[in-house]
């Protein structure tokens, strides 16, 4: 008779933290799916797949959304799933424009719950100038689901031009985000865990980021080398994602990194911390030095961007670490989240 | 005080049967989704979506899959998921190119289960040629899902000098079945419900149909008019759809109708009509009647099509019903399935 770890045993099945958006996720991925489906678009493993049509490149998009719950302070699954779709073609340098959408419905979903979802997606969709072309409902029983799941896929047009992507950060680069971290997740943490105990201005961020990435562009052109958006994983999983990626120390300076009291809060309430917390509507992105302060004047005119602030800058220690000098002068490695911090946060 | 009825109270939840693929699902959208999200795109209800792209037109098309059980005689969730948005982008006349998938996985799934199924994702969509190309993984709680649920959305470029389109049907048109009805839905639900008790050779159908399809409108070109797969709602749901949409009388003649005795016997066993049952690799085409010789003979010679049939004409009375003339000679009139035939079929 063989012995069996716990461990192992537990590998043998799917465990809620492979979905949690850091180390099991992408361990899921490069072993379970990437080997098996690879070819040139998916290898590149980026959010949006640059795919040939008719002599140009587009982007093309998939996620689906879990949230629980449904509605949050600042948002529904609807906001989430087009905006979640939108911020994942505009980083990637595309012209988000049509997006599909396929509901899996719980059996005894409220109808008036479904209406105002609907409501916020076409809402949203219309803030984002996107349209929603094509869409598929299934419904699963009682117990099958969670009242209501989206996925959402979306396809848009490269911007002619625009030139993204690891292989351009370089030595001096600077990173900026482009508003307050981690409130999507804490504002759903809140209102699932604590909602009746505690009052708490915090909401979620969760928007399209198209329009303001647009205006970026416009100004920083070339010198804007990548973006993306720090949802799963938040702020700290692509930090350390772009320091291990590129090879190069990232140097955060946490004095810089902009959270709100509320979030600082609600983080100490729950035990969490908010660099590795998810959010919806922010945008991180690597410029060159040179335009740092034009990046940061267009982001800081709209009102997506009004908090910009330049937290990190790229250097030539060639040992892919993010480090972050703390508030007290103190030094610490940030590392990617190995499970997840968050259950059913988009 | 009002008396609400027990009916009116069921529709203020979404049920089991808004999801069958019949005309409750058509009044769920066409109720709540396409007045909210309406645009020129969406409105064409089509199972893709024909949108421009860098100066030409490409499709878009989304199917979400809930199929229980994962596995099943003839095929699983993931030959399932590559083949149906394979279909749909075929049937409205495009070359399947890049699909996205999507994953909701149940904690506790063994991975096993998982990796098998990612092996069939990737051996159909070989035989299909579509790569994919992003995709996406959430994981949710124990009884917030059922296993695995399936998202995929699927692009690719309209195949030049096609036109397919319910306004180019008219009268003297034949419809044509590409092979054998009602086997995906009987095979599943006979082993979901019988699997202990009833031997059956039955399997489904499940492939992918973009091969046959260019094969036929090499040979058919412009005197195919029309195409759909007959999946949720089956032959009848596509046949009664046809008449009501076009406007004509389309006579369909039950003689012709190939259904292997298999099948027959598994609809008798569970009390189903088997034209109301999903096929998941079978395509009803319309075409001019000078032209079904060839397109029959083009059908026959590809190893998907082989028991292809002419089924049916349309005519020229204005009441856009779909009557079937039964063996016996009687006549009846084929209706669209008003709720769900089988739950979670796909």
């Amino acid at each position: 008779m063989s012995v069996t770890s716990p461990a192992s045993l537990l590998r043998k099945r799917v465990m809620l933290a492979h979905g949690g958006g850091g180390q099991l996720t992408d361990d899921l991925i490069s072993e379970l799916v990437a080997p098996r489906l690879s070819n040139p678009y998916l290898d590149a493993l980026d959010d949006a797949a640059r795919i040939p049509m008719h002599g140009g490149e587009m982007l093309f998009t998939t996620d689906s959304y879990v949230v629980h719950p449904l509605q949050f302070p600042g948002g529904d699954i609807g906001r989430l799933a087009i905006s979640g779709t939108v911020n994942d073609l505009a980083v990637c340098g595309a012209i988000p424009q049509f997006i599909s959408l396929g509901l899996i419905i719980e059996e005894g979903l409220e109808l008036r719950v479904l209406e105002a979802i609907l409501d916020s997606i076409a809402a949203t969709a219309c803030e984002a100038g996107v349209r929603v072309v094509t869409g598929d409902t299934k419904v699963v029983g009682k117990g099958q689901g969670d009242g209501l799941y989206i996925n959402t896929a979306g396809v848009g047009a490269m911007r002619p031009g625009v030139r993204l992507g690891l292989a351009r950060i370089k030595a001096g680069d600077v990173l900026i985000v482009s508003g307050p971290i981690a409130e999507h997740g804490l504002a759903i943490m809140l209102k699932r865990e604590q909602d009746d105990i505690v009052r708490s201005e915090l909401s979620s961020d969760v928007a399209p980021l198209g329009g303001l990435i647009e205006s970026v562009l416009r100004v920083g052109g070339e010198n804007v080398v990548y973006m993306r958006d720090p949802t799963r994983g938040g702020f700290a999983g692509v930090a350390s994602d772009l320091a291990s990626r590129t090879g190069l120390r990232l140097t955060i300076d946490e004095n810089m990194i902009p959270i709100r009291p509320a979030t600082r809060y609600a983080a100490e309430i729950l035990g969490l911390d908010p660099l590795s917390v998810a959010n919806e509507g922010k945008v991180m992105l690597v410029v060159r030095p040179d335009a740092m302060n034009d990046v940061l004047r267009s982001l800081r005119e709209h009102p997506l961007g009004m908090d910009a602030a330049a937290v990190g800058r790229f250097e030539r220690h060639d040992d892919g670490l993010c480090e972050i000098v703390t508030d007290v002068g103190g030094r610490r490695i940030i590392q990617k989240p190995y499970g997840e911090e968050l259950p059913r946060i988009c």
